[in-house]
Protein backbone atom coordinates (compact mmCIF):
# COMPACT_ATOMS: atom_id res chain seq x y z
CA UNK A 1 0.00 0.00 0.00
CA UNK A 2 1.00 3.43 -0.94
CA UNK A 3 1.84 5.86 1.73
CA UNK A 4 -0.02 9.43 1.98
CA UNK A 5 1.99 12.00 -0.07
CA UNK A 6 3.80 13.73 2.57
CA UNK A 7 2.20 17.39 3.96
CA UNK A 8 3.89 20.25 2.55
CA UNK A 9 3.80 21.21 5.98
CA UNK A 10 6.26 18.88 6.94
CA UNK A 11 8.88 20.35 4.33
CA UNK A 12 8.75 23.58 6.34
CA UNK A 13 10.98 25.36 9.07
CA UNK A 14 9.78 27.56 11.55
CA UNK A 15 12.44 29.25 13.65
CA UNK A 16 12.37 29.18 17.16
CA UNK A 17 9.77 31.54 17.53
CA UNK A 18 7.18 29.43 15.47
CA UNK A 19 7.52 32.05 12.38
CA UNK A 20 8.59 31.82 8.46
CA UNK A 21 9.13 34.50 6.67
CA UNK A 22 6.66 34.84 3.73
CA UNK A 23 7.77 37.20 0.58
CA UNK A 24 4.61 38.54 -1.24
CA UNK A 25 3.99 38.76 -4.75
CA UNK A 26 2.06 40.67 -7.06
CA UNK A 27 1.45 37.68 -10.01
CA UNK A 28 0.20 40.03 -12.20
CA UNK A 29 3.20 42.37 -12.36
CA UNK A 30 5.64 40.78 -10.52
CA UNK A 31 6.09 43.37 -8.30
CA UNK A 32 7.31 42.54 -4.56
CA UNK A 33 4.77 44.00 -2.15
CA UNK A 34 6.01 42.96 0.99
CA UNK A 35 7.38 40.41 3.62
CA UNK A 36 5.69 39.54 6.56
CA UNK A 37 6.09 36.70 9.20
CA UNK A 38 4.07 33.80 9.57
CA UNK A 39 3.45 30.81 12.17
CA UNK A 40 1.82 27.53 11.52
CA UNK A 41 -1.98 28.63 12.01
CA UNK A 42 -1.50 31.78 9.96
CA UNK A 43 0.03 29.90 7.15
CA UNK A 44 -2.69 27.56 7.87
CA UNK A 45 -5.99 29.96 7.82
CA UNK A 46 -3.70 31.18 4.67
CA UNK A 47 -4.29 28.22 2.63
CA UNK A 48 -7.66 27.18 3.24
CA UNK A 49 -9.32 30.99 3.21
CA UNK A 50 -7.14 32.06 0.51
CA UNK A 51 -6.20 35.11 2.15
CA UNK A 52 -2.95 35.73 3.56
CA UNK A 53 -2.67 35.83 7.48
CA UNK A 54 0.13 36.37 9.24
CA UNK A 55 1.83 36.64 13.06
CA UNK A 56 2.60 40.68 14.33
CA UNK A 57 5.45 40.60 15.77
CA UNK A 58 5.54 43.83 17.24
CA UNK A 59 2.24 43.35 18.22
CA UNK A 60 1.88 39.65 19.14
CA UNK A 61 -0.77 38.98 16.92
CA UNK A 62 -2.65 37.01 14.36
CA UNK A 63 -3.73 39.37 11.47
CA UNK A 64 -5.22 39.22 7.94
CA UNK A 65 -3.68 41.42 5.84
CA UNK A 66 -6.40 43.93 4.77
CA UNK A 67 -8.50 43.81 7.72
CA UNK A 68 -8.51 47.04 8.58
CA UNK A 69 -7.26 49.23 5.32
CA UNK A 70 -9.54 46.76 2.79
CA UNK A 71 -6.51 46.20 1.17
CA UNK A 72 -6.95 42.19 0.72
CA UNK A 73 -4.64 39.94 -0.93
CA UNK A 74 -6.35 36.84 -3.27
CA UNK A 75 -4.19 33.96 -2.64
CA UNK A 76 -2.68 32.31 -6.19
CA UNK A 77 -0.36 30.40 -5.37
CA UNK A 78 2.23 29.44 -2.13
CA UNK A 79 5.90 28.16 -2.78
CA UNK A 80 8.71 27.90 -0.61
CA UNK A 81 12.48 27.33 -0.97
CA UNK A 82 15.10 24.76 -1.28
CA UNK A 83 15.60 24.92 2.36
CA UNK A 84 11.99 24.81 3.59
CA UNK A 85 12.88 28.55 5.63
CA UNK A 86 10.90 30.83 3.58
CA UNK A 87 7.74 31.55 1.52
CA UNK A 88 7.04 32.93 -1.74
CA UNK A 89 3.07 34.14 -2.18
CA UNK A 90 1.35 34.94 -5.79
CA UNK A 91 -1.55 37.17 -4.81
CA UNK A 92 -4.20 39.44 -6.44
CA UNK A 93 -3.65 42.65 -4.29
CA UNK A 94 -6.17 45.54 -3.68
CA UNK A 95 -4.87 48.65 -3.60
CA UNK A 96 -1.37 49.47 -1.44
CA UNK A 97 -0.04 46.53 -0.34
CA UNK A 98 2.10 49.26 2.29
CA UNK A 99 0.59 50.96 5.09
CA UNK A 100 2.48 54.29 3.83
CA UNK A 101 0.11 54.02 0.80
CA UNK A 102 2.38 52.44 -1.75
CA UNK A 103 1.82 49.59 -4.14
CA UNK A 104 4.99 48.06 -2.47
CA UNK A 105 6.58 48.20 0.68
CA UNK A 106 9.75 48.44 -0.89
CA UNK A 107 9.16 51.72 -2.43
CA UNK A 108 12.81 53.17 -1.18
CA UNK A 109 16.40 52.63 -3.26
CA UNK A 110 19.77 53.04 -2.28
CA UNK A 111 21.31 55.67 -4.96
CA UNK A 112 23.94 54.95 -6.91
CA UNK A 113 26.46 56.22 -4.39
CA UNK A 114 25.69 54.00 -1.71
CA UNK A 115 24.97 56.67 0.31
CA UNK A 116 21.21 57.80 0.60
CA UNK A 117 18.13 56.48 -0.52
CA UNK A 118 15.55 58.35 -3.07
CA UNK A 119 11.84 56.88 -3.02
CA UNK A 120 10.62 55.24 -6.80
CA UNK A 121 6.83 54.32 -6.39
CA UNK A 122 3.69 56.70 -6.42
CA UNK A 123 1.86 57.39 -3.19
CA UNK A 124 -1.73 56.09 -4.37
CA UNK A 125 -2.89 57.10 -0.78
CA UNK A 126 -2.02 58.84 2.04
CA UNK A 127 -2.37 56.68 5.25
CA UNK A 128 -5.12 59.17 6.64
CA UNK A 129 -6.58 58.37 3.46
CA UNK A 130 -6.71 54.36 4.30
CA UNK A 131 -6.96 54.28 8.30
CA UNK A 132 -8.58 57.63 8.75
CA UNK A 133 -6.90 60.06 10.96
CA UNK A 134 -6.11 59.12 14.30
CA UNK B 1 24.03 74.98 6.37
CA UNK B 2 22.55 72.03 5.59
CA UNK B 3 23.27 68.91 7.31
CA UNK B 4 24.62 65.59 5.19
CA UNK B 5 22.09 63.34 3.85
CA UNK B 6 20.88 60.62 6.47
CA UNK B 7 23.24 57.28 5.58
CA UNK B 8 20.42 54.64 4.12
CA UNK B 9 22.32 52.34 6.78
CA UNK B 10 20.37 54.41 9.55
CA UNK B 11 16.80 53.84 8.27
CA UNK B 12 17.97 50.11 8.38
CA UNK B 13 17.07 47.64 11.58
CA UNK B 14 19.01 44.53 11.95
CA UNK B 15 17.92 41.97 14.12
CA UNK B 16 19.00 40.77 17.53
CA UNK B 17 21.78 38.42 15.83
CA UNK B 18 22.46 41.70 13.79
CA UNK B 19 20.99 40.16 10.78
CA UNK B 20 18.95 41.58 7.71
CA UNK B 21 16.78 39.40 5.19
CA UNK B 22 17.38 40.31 1.60
CA UNK B 23 15.22 39.01 -0.38
CA UNK B 24 17.12 38.79 -4.23
CA UNK B 25 15.06 39.06 -7.14
CA UNK B 26 15.98 39.04 -11.01
CA UNK B 27 15.64 42.21 -12.57
CA UNK B 28 14.98 41.31 -15.87
CA UNK B 29 12.36 38.56 -15.61
CA UNK B 30 10.63 39.47 -11.78
CA UNK B 31 11.37 36.23 -10.77
CA UNK B 32 12.13 35.87 -6.97
CA UNK B 33 15.77 34.02 -6.42
CA UNK B 34 16.11 33.80 -2.94
CA UNK B 35 16.47 35.08 0.63
CA UNK B 36 19.38 35.25 2.43
CA UNK B 37 20.29 37.23 5.41
CA UNK B 38 22.75 39.79 5.26
CA UNK B 39 25.02 41.12 8.33
CA UNK B 40 26.02 45.00 8.18
CA UNK B 41 29.67 44.39 6.44
CA UNK B 42 28.12 41.95 4.16
CA UNK B 43 25.60 44.62 3.08
CA UNK B 44 28.76 46.92 3.12
CA UNK B 45 30.53 44.75 0.32
CA UNK B 46 27.36 43.98 -1.63
CA UNK B 47 27.31 48.20 -2.17
CA UNK B 48 30.59 48.60 -2.92
CA UNK B 49 31.62 45.28 -4.74
CA UNK B 50 28.49 45.38 -6.75
CA UNK B 51 28.52 41.68 -5.83
CA UNK B 52 25.84 40.16 -3.57
CA UNK B 53 27.42 38.99 -0.22
CA UNK B 54 25.66 37.17 3.22
CA UNK B 55 25.83 36.11 6.23
CA UNK B 56 25.71 32.25 6.86
CA UNK B 57 23.60 31.62 10.49
CA UNK B 58 24.39 27.57 9.33
CA UNK B 59 27.83 27.95 8.84
CA UNK B 60 28.49 31.39 11.10
CA UNK B 61 30.15 32.69 7.64
CA UNK B 62 30.67 35.74 5.32
CA UNK B 63 30.13 34.22 1.93
CA UNK B 64 29.99 35.79 -1.76
CA UNK B 65 27.28 34.32 -3.64
CA UNK B 66 29.09 32.45 -6.21
CA UNK B 67 32.08 32.12 -5.02
CA UNK B 68 31.96 27.99 -5.05
CA UNK B 69 29.91 27.75 -7.93
CA UNK B 70 30.31 30.40 -10.21
CA UNK B 71 26.69 31.65 -10.20
CA UNK B 72 27.22 34.90 -8.93
CA UNK B 73 24.87 37.69 -9.18
CA UNK B 74 25.63 41.49 -10.21
CA UNK B 75 23.91 44.17 -8.23
CA UNK B 76 21.30 46.29 -9.84
CA UNK B 77 19.22 47.99 -7.49
CA UNK B 78 18.63 47.85 -3.42
CA UNK B 79 15.28 48.60 -2.14
CA UNK B 80 14.36 48.55 1.60
CA UNK B 81 11.06 48.22 2.86
CA UNK B 82 8.97 50.64 4.85
CA UNK B 83 10.09 49.26 8.49
CA UNK B 84 13.49 49.29 7.04
CA UNK B 85 13.87 45.32 8.22
CA UNK B 86 13.95 43.92 4.65
CA UNK B 87 16.03 43.91 1.45
CA UNK B 88 14.83 44.18 -1.89
CA UNK B 89 17.85 43.50 -4.13
CA UNK B 90 17.46 43.56 -7.89
CA UNK B 91 20.02 41.39 -9.91
CA UNK B 92 21.68 39.81 -12.96
CA UNK B 93 21.89 36.08 -11.94
CA UNK B 94 24.37 33.48 -13.74
CA UNK B 95 23.14 30.53 -14.00
CA UNK B 96 20.93 28.72 -11.33
CA UNK B 97 20.58 30.57 -8.16
CA UNK B 98 19.61 27.48 -6.22
CA UNK B 99 22.32 25.13 -5.09
CA UNK B 100 19.59 22.38 -6.54
CA UNK B 101 20.61 23.78 -9.62
CA UNK B 102 16.99 25.41 -10.25
CA UNK B 103 16.81 28.95 -11.51
CA UNK B 104 15.27 29.64 -8.26
CA UNK B 105 15.50 28.40 -4.86
CA UNK B 106 11.29 28.78 -5.00
CA UNK B 107 10.88 25.37 -7.33
CA UNK B 108 8.08 24.42 -5.21
CA UNK B 109 4.67 24.70 -4.61
CA UNK B 110 1.73 23.96 -2.72
CA UNK B 111 -1.10 21.74 -4.60
CA UNK B 112 -4.40 23.35 -5.17
CA UNK B 113 -6.06 20.97 -2.48
CA UNK B 114 -3.64 22.53 -0.25
CA UNK B 115 -1.53 19.71 0.81
CA UNK B 116 0.85 18.35 -1.44
CA UNK B 117 3.32 20.41 -3.54
CA UNK B 118 4.93 19.76 -6.78
CA UNK B 119 8.05 20.87 -8.93
CA UNK B 120 7.35 24.07 -11.05
CA UNK B 121 10.81 24.75 -12.31
CA UNK B 122 13.36 22.97 -14.74
CA UNK B 123 16.38 21.98 -13.05
CA UNK B 124 19.02 23.59 -15.34
CA UNK B 125 21.98 21.59 -13.90
CA UNK B 126 22.42 18.81 -11.03
CA UNK B 127 24.20 19.97 -8.04
CA UNK B 128 27.05 17.50 -9.12
CA UNK B 129 27.55 19.27 -11.99
CA UNK B 130 27.72 22.58 -10.60
CA UNK B 131 29.51 21.59 -7.26
CA UNK B 132 31.43 18.50 -8.44
CA UNK B 133 30.68 15.06 -6.97
CA UNK B 134 31.48 14.83 -3.45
Amino acid sequence: MQRAAMSFYDKLKFNAEGLIPAIVQDQATGRVLMMAWMNRASLEATVTSGRTHFWSRSRQKFWMKGESSGHTQTVKQIAFDCDGDTLLIQVEQVGAACHEGYRSCFYRAVTEDGAGDVITEHQLQTPEEIYGKK
